[in-house]
C-alpha cells in the first residue's frame, strides 16, 4: 500500500488507476488512499457534463479533453453511467470516442457503473474526484447522463455544469428537468447544424434573460461536436466560469461546502450501520421496530424512542 | 386540538383540511395527528400517477376520481408539485378540472407545493397518505410530475404506479428516466388519437416483453383522457394490480417497507439536527468540522471521530 502511493505521487498513472479501482470497491486501502491525498485535494477544475441521451456529451467532452491534452494540460474524465437493464448503458461509439483519447498520457479515464446502489454513486464519484485531484489532475471532467438524483448529486460535485441540449426542444424546455436548468452554468446546443437550433437558442436565452442578475451571465453555446465546431468557444466560456468563481471566492466556498457534505454523509452512513446492528442485536429495539413494521406503533414516537436509547 | 381529532374521527373533512394543513406545517399538533393515527393506516389503495409535463396526468386523475366518487368510494387526492420558478407550476387548465371534482363529498384533494426543501415533500406526502387513509379514504390518488428523486421518492409510497405518456416517444423512449420504466406497474399512452400512438404502444410492449416473467404483466392502456376513452379499461387495470399486490402478499410488504422507511428516515433526521448542534456548541467538534471544510482533515476520520463522540 505504501509503495502503491509512493507511486501515486510520482505520478504513475498505473498507480492511479488500482487506487481509483480501491476507492471505487470502498476498501479499506481505498480509504486510507483517501485519508493520505485528502489535505491535497481542491486544485482541480471539476467540469460537469450532462444531459439527455444522445445528446453528444460524450463525444464533446471527448474533443474538450482532447483540446486541452494537447494544450499540455493533466486532464482527468470520470464517467458515471447509472444505467439500468431498461436504458441500455452507453452506446459503443462513445467508449470507442474515449478509447482515442487514451493515446495522451496526460488523460486518464475512469468510468463508474454501479447498477444499484444509486445513493453510493455520488459518494464514489466525489472519492475518484478527490483522487484524480490529490494526483494533479488540472481539469477534472464529469459526464454523466441526466437520471434523476444521481444526475443532481453529480453535478453537485462540479464547479462548472454543462448542460447539453439538441435542438427541436422547442416549446418542450418545460419538459426539462427544471432544476438541472438552475444548476447548469454554461448551455450547450449540440448538432447544431440541425434544423431548429436557433430557435432552441433563442428559446434558451429567452428563459435566462428572466433570471435575476448575478455576476455570471449563463453562455449558450453552440456545437457541432462531432466536426469540432464549437469547442473553442465551449473552452473558453468554461475557462471564464473558472476565472469567475475564483473571482468571487465562490471556488473555496464550493469546495468548503462540498467537503462539508462529505463528512456529514459519512456521519449519515455511520449512523444507519449503528442503527441496524442495533435492532438486530437488542430485543427491545427490534419489537419496537417490528411494531413500526406492522403500523401498531408510529414512526415518529419510535424513532424518538429509539434515538434516545441510542444517542445521548 | 382532542376536538379536531374527534370531528376527523367522525368524518369531518374541515377537521381533515386543518389536520393535513398541521402535517404540512410539521407543528406539533400534526405530529399528533400522526401518532393517533398510525395504527389505522394501511387500508388504501395508494395510486400514483407520474409522467412528464403535458401528457394529462391531472386529466386522468380527475376522470379517474370522478368515475371512483359516482361509484360511492372515497377518494383522497394529492397533487404533489415540486415545481421550480422555471418550470413554472401546474397550468390553470389542470386546477380547473380538479375543482370540478369539489363537488363529490367523498372526494378530497390537497396540492403540495413545497419550494425548495425536496426531501421533505415525499415525507409530507407519506404523511398525508397516512391521514387520508386513516379518515377512511379507500383510494388515494398521488399525481406528481417527473423530476428527479421527488418522483422517485413519491412514487415510492404508491401501491400501484401508473406512468403516462404521449404518442411520439419514438425512438426516444430511451430518453425517458430509465428508472421510472422499471417502477411503473401500468403503462398508459394517452392523447392515444394522435398520430404515432401505436407506435408508441408497440415500442413500449417490445420494452416490457424482454422483462423477467413475474406475476404481473404490465398492461398498456391507450386512452384519450380529455373525452373519457380509455378511464374504464384503466381503472380496470389499477384493480387487477390491486387484487394482484393482495394475492401475493406484496400489499403487506409494500407497507411494512414504507413504515420501516418512515422510521429510519425520522432517525436520520433526529441524528442530523443533534451532530449539528453539537457542532454549534462543542469547539471540538467545531475545530474538526472546519478543519474538514478546509480540506486540511479528511471526512472519513474526522467522521469516524465525530461519531464515536456522539454514539456510544
Amino acid at each position: 500500500m505504501q509503495e502503491l502511493l509512493s507511486r501515486f505521487d510520482a505520478g504513475d498513472p498505473v498507480a492511479l488507476g488500482k487506487l481509483l479501482k480501491e476507492v471505487e470497491n470502498g476498501t479499506s486501502s481505498g480509504k486510507e488512499a483517501l485519508r493520505c491525498t485528502a489535505s491535497r485535494q481542491g486544485r482541480a477544475h471539476v467540469v460537469g457534463i450532462t444531459g439527455p441521451p444522445g445528446a453528444g456529451k460524450s463525444t464533446l467532452t471527448a474533443k474538450l479533453s482532447k483540446r486541452w491534452a494537447e494544450a499540455g494540460r493533466e486532464v482527468g474524465i470520470v464517467c458515471v453511467d447509472p444505467t439500468s437493464p431498461f436504458s441500455g448503458g452507453a452506446l459503443l461509439g462513445d467508449r470507442i470516442r474515449m478509447l482515442e483519447l487514451s493515446s495522451f498520457p496526460n488523460v486518464f479515464i475512469k468510468s463508474l457503473a454501479t447498477r444499484g446502489s444509486l445513493g453510493g454513486m455520488a459518494a464514489s464519484t466525489a472519492d475518484i474526484i478527490q483522487l484524480m485531484d490529490a494526483y494533479g489532475k488540472e481539469v477534472v471532467v464529469v459526464e454523466t447522463v441526466g437520471v434523476g438524483q444521481v444526475e443532481f448529486d453529480v453535478m453537485d460535485l462540479s464547479d462548472t455544469v454543462v448542460l447539453v441540449n439538441v435542438p427541436g426542444l422547442g416549446d418542450s424546455i418545460q419538459a426539462l428537468k427544471a432544476g438541472i436548468l438552475e444548476i447548469a452554468d454554461i448551455f450547450v446546443i449540440n448538432q447544431a447544424d440541425r434544423p431548429g437550433a436557433e430557435d432552441s437558442v433563442r428559446d434558451l436565452r429567452q428563459m435566462l434573460a428572466d433570471r435575476k442578475e448575478t455576476g455570471w451571465l449563463w453562455p449558450v453555446v453552440k456545437t457541432v461536436a462531432t466536426r469540432g465546431e464549437g469547442i473553442d468557444r465551449l473552452a473558453e466560456a468554461i475557462e471564464s466560469h473558472r476565472a469567475y468563481l475564483k473571482r468571487e471566492q465562490l471556488w473555496e466556498e464550493k469546495r468548503c461546502r462540498r467537503n462539508r457534505q462529505r463528512l456529514m454523509q459519512e456521519m449519515d452512513r455511520l449512523f444507519r450501520q449503528h442503527v441496524l446492528t442495533r435492532i438486530r442485536t437488542d430485543p427491545t429495539a427490534r419489537a419496537l421496530f417490528e411494531e413500526v413494521e406492522k403500523g401498531t406503533q408510529d414512526p415518529y414516537s419510535a424513532a424518538r424512542h429509539l434515538f434516545q436509547e441510542i444517542v445521548n
